[in-house]
């Protein structure tokens, strides 16, 4: 059986010597001394190993069932539901106005994370009812918001989103769902949405469903899409429910992972709704949430790259096979234990720089999202808004192949059921598909991203790394291992932006060929740059005759070896991107 | 559901217009003209396709059951093998001695492609049962021979290799199964071995397991293990089956994939065995044979990546989402097909070109293979046993990648059971694994191959790069897109191949930190290698009036898009490997 530690001195690291975020100008992070979020990063391991962890298992073995229109979750998560209902994690960073505890995202996400990490499938229905709310806060009627956010943010109702159809899923353009208004001024929603996470369940009384939909006559293709709340029960004025709508799962999917979440076929046969936000606008209904729907995908990433490690590094304390070729260490053994062998130390330091490097810049991001909401940060919101695709695209195929990494350190047993390495891998895989292809994020970011604001947004990154490694430039600590790698990268970054610069009005091929890799060149700069920063903030805290000695000089080699070992990795991608459009699109579609 | 087509085409283009064989002086390929691999490749072609593919998914879902000892193979298994063993396909390349057809290997491999690629889980029972009449081939006495080779070439009988105990995977040496020396010469062997795939099945009437087990007072280690034909009835003198053994099947595996298998605990209490070799000399049996049981694990790797691939297409050419960027293809439809867009196309060239070079250095290692059995010749011996580690541990690795790359392709779908990808990725995923973990193929290549006859060897496999490159360098048509990117990449393995000869004697943690890397650094060059001599061929074909003209034109394009973005890998490796052991042996083991 697989075990979860919260890993909180690592998270508290980063959000006091890091983003030293109580002393930061951002409105509510005042409140964020260490000892607060000490306080709630322990109280919500204590939920994640004991509570979330233990049925991470079980919901893989029974998965959900669907019987007369009812969906089953696995034993226990209702159980569990209620518990983090009642402890108010729900609505942690919502508005206290609707019930919320007001506090800044950049909690919610650590807490967040521990959630994911222990049990991947249970936190996607907090984590879609969250972003249900989150839609509503911010495009939904007085009335709406104050029907539905209170009840989502106790846990008596859940939320799901509604986008994909059979025939569309990236070319949301396609949709055939339409909503017809009616004279009270409500629509009748009819179609069939598929791949609804949490679409129905048995956690929550109610379920609140925002579905995109064309209303009849509105302007073609994604610019006729509108956003609507349909919930399964029609709320009464005094908030109890009232009449069951018009809708119900017509079937689940049988998936690789994550079987503990419900993935339904949606039917809606004439339900009510009522539109959210303007008349087709529904997509930039969509868009605005974005950045967090896609934040809380890259965090997935990491998350079970961190589980999935934990686990690994346990394995390799502790089976002995071999000998250390430098010098027996476990001399009153049959053998040593595994982690004696460099090849299996190059294994577990790819899986813990990735997994840390991961989660600095995910803290990052949430801190830049509380800058630009509660600041309006324009700089802010622009910077996380280039860096979201990165985020999102390279921490889960990094997140998806730690898990790889991790089961390979187990050897056969990686491969069986009883030691759950291979459930990590498994539910790791969807974070790169749903929420946008990777491939998607990487068109995203090379075709809308890179040349926002007339590529200012990018050229304000190299500037921040440009301005860190002259910051430090004296560091003799952080020269060799961290600045001269970093510079390195951030060169191959700069020609490589250079060249779509150069392709994209010219030869838009050549520019989308090399997408995806320069969303992984971009990643990497990004966590050569967290490593940079925390490999700093650690020789400053040794420096400073910190107690702690063991845990800084651990952060140090960690990050010396991500700049050595990873970072590499950009000539590469370079190399991929310079070779252009042209021996990707050589053949014909039919000679394939 | 998935499909599947033999991919007869590109096979023959590697027997005959690459590796030649009907020409080659190899005893035995002579008689392999075109008509003549045509006429079997189809016919084994129209099983894999006809027979063992729908069951492919059959097998995923039913599983093996285990009941008072028997264990039930998946529907339509049984009759599945029971087409095969008629079809003579058991003992293609096996002596005619023993009712084998006396075919060569490589006619074996090619064969043994399609059967792997159609069903995975299937092919497996029959690949072992080859694998154990392989060594009983090699190192069993006469009457061993007489006994057992026919009947589990005819398919009678099926058998199995037992290596692993619950405590000793990778170090053999602390193997507890021990085989008490019995009057009549037999030995009594007991223990436990897990992990033994078609330990017990229903498909056979006997199971020949092949054991690795310790005679009490032998020396310690490995150098105490030999080799026992353990049958699960013993054979009376006449063929027929006689007393059932002390052997049972204690349990199945719960794995991540190839469910159809059974993968047994398999326990031995006091059962009848016999000596196959020397005494004490078992690790030696096992090592004469591992060749071939490595090629056949890289194998499998090409092969999930090949199915995979072939849906991926299908899916790619098929599903409309979105316009083509430099103009739209399917005017009449609401969309283009997805694969006008560059990045799938980078995602299906990775995906094509990777499997195509993978068939070819399979190809070309039981080309080796066959010309050391069938020519003695040791130069190919030395070859292929160098390559070896570099075939199973890189080609599985990109095989799985593969898997993992045209499930991306499908999007959601990709991660729905109802496609087929993801049962592609979790049944690739165990070839990394087995037979030899790839780390440990990592360190076989750069603790033993490397240094082997003085580093001749890998010399030879250098300069035969060279001599490639220096015979055609006058070739325009070769030169920028084949010639030059070989060089470059041939260049950073002699780096790292210096790298290794100067670190290895005097910090081995600084090789063996790099062995990983080093693996997949040479894999990368022997597919550059075998993409040049595929241009090349294409070329030649192309230059001689060749009527299929597409498919010539399409290797020269996949193969100029594996060395303009595959190849510049090797750089990113080199500077891994270079950048030595310090960085990833920093940590105290209890520091992680």
């Amino acid at each position: 059986m697989p075990h979860y530690t919260p890993p909180v001195k690592d998270q508290q690291f980063l959000l006091h010597e890091i983003f030293k975020i109580s002393e930061s100008d951002v409105p509510g992070y005042e409140e964020l001394d260490r000892d607060f979020t000490s306080a709630v990063l322990e109280e919500a391991g204590k939920i994640a190993s004991n509570v979330l962890q233990p049925l991470n298992t079980v919901g893989d073995t029974e998965g959900c069932t669907l019987e007369n229109g009812v969906v089953r979750t696995p034993t226990g998560f209702k159980e569990a539901w209620d518990e983090m209902a009642a402890g108010g994690w729900m609505g942690l960073d919502a508005s206290t106005e609707f019930g919320g505890q007001g506090m800044p995202y950049i909690l919610g996400t650590a807490t967040g994370e521990l959630f994911s990490s222990a049990n991947m499938a249970f936190q996607m229905y907090v984590g879609l009812s969250h972003g249900a709310a989150s839609a509503l806060a911010v495009h939904g009627s007085d009335e709406q918001k104050s029907t539905y956010l209170p009840k989502i943010y106790s846990g008596e109702w859940s939320g799901t989103m509604n986008l994909t159809e059979p025939h569309c899923g990236t070319d949301l353009g396609l949709m055939r769902t339409k909503a017809e208004p009616q004279d009270d001024g409500s629509y009748k929603v009819s179609g069939q949405k598929i791949w609804i996470s949490g679409g129905e369940n048995d956690l929550s009384q109610n379920i609140v469903h925002l579905v995109l939909a064309k209303i009849p006559d509105g302007p073609e293709g994604v610019k006729g899409i509108s956003l609507f709340v349909v919930p399964k029960f029609i709320p009464n004025e005094d908030g109890t429910l009232g009449e069951r709508n018009s809708l119900s799962c017509g079937g689940l999917e049988e998936k690789m992972g994550i079987h503990g979440n419900s993935t339904c076929v949606m039917n809606y046969d004439g339900a009510t709704g009522w539109l959210v936000g303007d008349m087709h606008k529904g997509m930039r209904a969509m868009f605005t949430m974005m950045n967090e729907a896609r934040l809380s995908v890259a965090l997935q990433g990491y998350c079970q790259g961190e589980v999935a490690y934990q686990n690994a590094l346990a394995f390799a304390q502790d089976r002995l096979q071999g000998r250390d070729v430098t010098g027996v260490k476990n001399p009153d053994g049959p053998a040593d234990p595994i982690i004696v062998h460099p090849d299996v130390r190059r294994n577990l330091m790819d899986q813990k720089s990735i997994t840390e490097g991961g989660r600095a810049l995910v803290y990052w991001g949430a801190e830049m999202i509380d800058r630009s909401h509660r600041a309006n940060d324009e700089e802010a919101e622009a910077m996380v808004s280039l860096l979201i695709p990165v985020m999102k695209g390279f921490l889960t195929d990094k997140g998806f192949e730690t898990t790889v990494l991790a089961q390979q350190t187990l050897g056969g047993s990686g491969f069986t059921k009883e030691w759950g390495l291979e459930q990590f891998v498994r539910d790791a895989r969807i974070a790169m598909i749903y929420e946008g292809t990777n491939g998607i994020q990487s068109l995203d970011l090379v075709g809308r991203k890179l040349p926002q604001n007339g590529g200012k947004t990018v050229m304000a990154f190299i500037e921040l790394v440009k301005t860190f490694i002259k910051e430090n430039e004296d560091n003799e600590a952080l020269k060799e291992g961290f600045l001269e790698p970093l510079k390195a990268a951030s060169k191959d970054l700069q020609a490589a932006g250079m060249y779509f610069m150069q392709e994209g009005m010219t030869n838009p091929n050549n520019a989308l060929s090399g997408s995806y890799d320069f969303m992984h060149l971009f990643g990497h700069v990004c966590l050569g740059l967290m490593w940079a920063r925390m490999g700093k903030a650690a020789q400053e805290a040794l420096d400073g005759g910190a107690e702690d000695k063991e845990f800084y000089e651990t952060k140090i080699a960690t990050g010396r070896y991500y700049m050595a070992r990873q970072l590499p990795m950009t000539t590469a991608h370079l190399a991929r991107i310079q070779s252009g459009g042209d021996t990707v699109m050589a053949l014909d579609a039919a000679n394939f």
